[in-house]
């Protein structure tokens, strides 16, 4: 079986590194020829992670997709959601009979899908030959060998546990798991949660407030996820709570910054354009609002809600959070 | 109806501030008299959230536990646990007739009691007469004035509404449950997760850790709470998860320090004479131990099992929490 991750930055390189560790070769695609330039030469990329040292014999390195993709069985995706589209235009190899794997932690932009829902529809992949790896798992803690935890979702399981042996070692304990869309989702959804977190600190809500939040924050994710797929999920696994947590309680979450700004006055425009990439859940919420007013029974999500007001309907965010301060217990 | 807060810390100056948003009076219990003089002549507590200012005709008072206790309907003990016992056996006015609430986080080191079992058993006050508060809420933050949430719990569901009444204000937003039981021990077992994340952190396990072991300690204080009292309680609501975040991922929780002492490498005796007091969760392990033992019914619970093992055993830190990270997912 052979393995290729598409994509340079900090998750790509950690997943890298995780697969290194026992597999004799990876190919690893990334659009930056300097950067595999460097990644040659030094043992090291320059961008992201610079302190994790490769042994380059064990990697294949490539700018062009075609390249990557033509010869690998398995490909783990782990570009920015905002960019797929794009990469996979330029790709002229046919993705069938191959096994995809999303490490993207985010919706389509183009389509307002999951990674795992875009592959499927469009190119119409079987969804026993697409999973996901998710967290809880900042890249920066793999590039220090601190010991973290992954889930691997496919509901072909055989799969899920030859991806989970892959990138399993001393500092990486893995579990594998069939529901696919929940985890999806709920990494998805954590990002909108971090960004509730960071608008309520931005306002001056304290950590008191935080802990509440993020007990709303997971008892909405269990109903938002039980109404898209109702299998029987503890959603206090480290998948979907550890996840939630692990961003929400991050400083360094994109997301909870960009909230952060939010909460102090920065529009969204002036937000957006004061950090360099566009945080996941800004399109998450967009995403999560519309999936869950098509639902046929509604579902209750005042954080979402709240959040989608905030960032799409220019609602203040000082009464939109103490009305959802009101609604939360 | 009269009410008195039992002691001088800052839980219990947070408590005073909220009663006298709604109270004419409020009667306050401490030990020592030159706080009670300095609180009457300045209008704050010198030793604990001393920002707080009070408006001393609405304060009764009193350095002599039975005075406090002789003129008041509803008590609400916010003495450390350490000192419960101590305090009482001052008392020669009797407690039968009146509402007692706890607002103590812990276990009474003399009998490994939680303290509503306490009262019960040693002062046979009826479990419609003894109630709980409990937060997520760090005193600092009501201070602040910064929206926190309370969970009020009483058999009595008219006794939990007047206290919760009484709580509340534009700062403070309460809840009330009948699950006495299950928010006593979740707030006495959440100082045992504290001195885990301390562990944990001090031995340089990193945050993705945290939050795994954050997602393992509410399942297993859900299945503790259900084999000690199975009603139907959603773990996830905020005076149980949320007060196991409020602490574990506050780095001035005094458990959490503790804890962090011990993973780097301090005895338990050198971090004890380190500390100015000594960290609930020490009491409260030992006692949560001892209780599951007892248990019909086992219950696997490995983050107690390893804290206790640490702290009562002398077993090695390090290698205790490698075999506690095998066992979590």
């Amino acid at each position: 079986m052979r393995f290729a991750v598409l994509g340079g930055g900090s998750w790509a390189t950690a997943i890298v590194k995780m697969l290194c560790e026992n597999l004799d070769q990876v190919t690893w695609y990334m659009r930056n020829p300097d950067a595999i330039e460097h990644i040659r030469r030094e043992g090291h990329n320059p961008n992201y992670l610079s302190s994790v040292e490769f042994n380059t014999d064990q990697l294949r390195l490539t700018d062009t997709i075609d390249e990557a993709v033509r010869d690998a069985d398995l490909l783990i995706f782990a570009i920015p959601s905002a960019f797929l589209v794009r990469e996979l235009k330029q790709l002229s190899v046919p993705l069938g009979g191959k096994t995809l794997f999303s490490a993207i932690k985010g919706i389509v932009p183009e389509t307002g899908k999951i990674v795992g829902e875009h592959l499927h529809e469009t190119y119409d992949i079987a969804y026993d030959d697409i999973g996901v790896i998710t967290g809880p798992c900042h890249a920066e803690e793999v590039a220090l060998e601190r010991l973290s935890y992954l889930t691997i979702a496919c509901s072909d399981k055989k799969k899920a546990r030859m991806v989970a042996r892959a990138l399993s070692s001393s500092y990486i304990k893995t579990k594998v798991t069939k529901d696919i869309i929940g985890t999806e989702y709920a990494a998805m959804l954590k990002n909108i949660y971090a960004i509730a977190a960071g608008i309520a600190h931005g306002l001056g809500y304290g950590d008191n407030f935080q802990s509440v939040l993020m007990s709303n924050a997971i008892r909405e994710m269990k109903r938002y996820t039980k109404r898209l797929y109702n299998i029987d999920r503890n959603i206090n696994h480290s998948a979907y709570l550890g996840d939630l947590l692990v961003t929400g309680y991050s400083t360094f979450s994109r997301n909870r910054m960009f909230g952060n700004m939010i909460g102090k006055g920065y529009t969204v425009k002036s937000a957006m354009m004061e950090m360099s990439m566009v945080a996941e859940g800004y399109y998450a919420v967009k995403s999560a609002h519309a999936i869950k007013e098509d639902f046929p029974k509604k579902v209750k999500t005042p954080i979402i809600d709240a959040v989608y007001k905030v960032l799409y309907e220019q609602k203040n965010a000082k009464k939109t959070f103490a009305a959802l301060a009101d609604r939360m217990s």
